[in-house]
């Protein structure tokens, strides 16, 4: 240990406390001051090696009071939820529900708006790069603040007359307009990609150093095959979870 | 665009263009001497609007040869696999099976050691924190390369005598010396929590700068609903994409 540097002990050390659980999400470390005693060096060597712990998304630095183990998991994502029956309450969505149900308040923004499809929608959607598809566009706020993005896209012709082109929330949900129009989808793939956000999702979710993001794509399909909504759900690592439940199809070979 | 400073233009510059995909993964990046005379700077400032993009993990810089648009997506991840039949070549494991057959070269490492469980693998078990489980660890190659982690935990009274204890290839798979010892999975939790790797994962993956990993705990239970497996994976996200299959489940209320 005495062969590293200082600030890297600094770090160990703390990061060690955080994976055994001995300091908890949401618990405060001690203060620079408290910790540079603690180690015999100088202040700037105590925060050069808490930086990186805070580059590692383990800790948030919070002026004035100091660093705080940083928390998880605020939202439980489940992706299998989009293919159950919509929920009771018509005036709201599944989001909305479930973060109403668990004692916090749900809130989103949607904009519209017709957008050239980039490689990755392309490629699900099965159009031509730089076309025009519609894309309903939101961002989801717990308690005010800025959770996740949930952008659906779909082929304009598809939906070109229907009220998915409105801004405003639709009580039925989109797949239903899709079925209404003759587009019922019976199934969806979902891909998860996980890497650094980019500018323009740091700026819309106030992202802090050392987040990455999981990026979902949720592609849903017609009976013949069709797709005719792809989602791209763009998910804060320090606010998500996400979860799917699986049952052994058959027993194993033995 | 000019008020920008010069280094934020050109990173600016070249996320838009690999984002449009204008330039493909696998791409070349022009030379720093070329990017600086187009933008009539320095090769340093041009070397410091690259390096925002290296900490995206958008490129990476191979010298002496250059920067390039950084390739994803080298393996497609199934966790549904898992809960299917096994496969039909019993010497070698799933992941084996399927990097074979798109014509790659697979291996892996196998290590067994007796761990106390943290927080994460004590919730998950049940156990008390600290309780010691087995850890049967391996590190997953693909061409030589590290790919990926695959850490597969049991409670030590459930598996003391088998030969899960052994670091040998098991050919028949764990899940089938679980069931044979009266343990037999019928259902599976998949979670995934995305974060920036440990110095411990940095090292066992090899892994870049700028490189999140999506950490998939897939926890085997019992019908009597006993937790007796939790598998950690850790995926690196440059060389993963996630995928589930999904069927609607009824038709949408209207």
């Amino acid at each position: 240990m005495e062969s590293q540097p200082a600030y890297q002990r600094i770090a160990a050390t703390y990061r060690t406390r955080i994976a055994s659980g001995e300091l908890r999400p949401g618990d405060q470390l001690p203060t620079e001051h408290t910790i540079a005693d603690q180690f015999g060096v100088a202040r700037q060597t105590v925060r050069t090696g808490l930086s990186l712990l805070v580059t590692e998304g383990l800790i948030v630095a919070r002026r004035p009071h100091g660093y705080f183990v940083r928390q998880r998991e605020h939202m439980i994502y489940r992706p299998q939820e989009k293919s159950r029956p919509r929920p009771l309450v018509p005036e709201m969505d599944r989001f909305s529900q479930q973060i109403a149900a668990e004692g916090r308040s749900p809130s989103q923004r949607i904009e519209v708006s017709l957008v050239q499809a980039g490689p990755d929608l392309a490629e699900r959607l099965r159009v031509e790069p730089g076309a025009i598809v519609v894309a309903r566009r939101r961002v989801r706020f717990i308690n005010g603040e800025p959770t996740n993005i949930n952008d659906s896209h779909f082929p304009l012709d598809l939906v070109k007359d229907s009220e998915i082109m409105s801004p405003a929330y639709i009580p039925r949900g989109t797949d239903q307009v899709l079925a209404d129009l003759g587009h019922r989808q019976d199934r969806a793939i979902d891909e998860i990609l996980v890497r650094m956000p980019t500018p323009d999702e740091i700026h819309r979710l106030t992202l802090g150093p050392g987040t990455p993001v999981a990026v979902h794509f949720d592609t849903g399909y017609t009976a013949d095959g069709r797709p005719v909504r792809c989602t791209v759900n763009v998910l804060p690592g320090d606010r998500h979870r996400i979860v799917f439940e699986r049952n052994w199809q058959e027993e194993p070979v033995s």
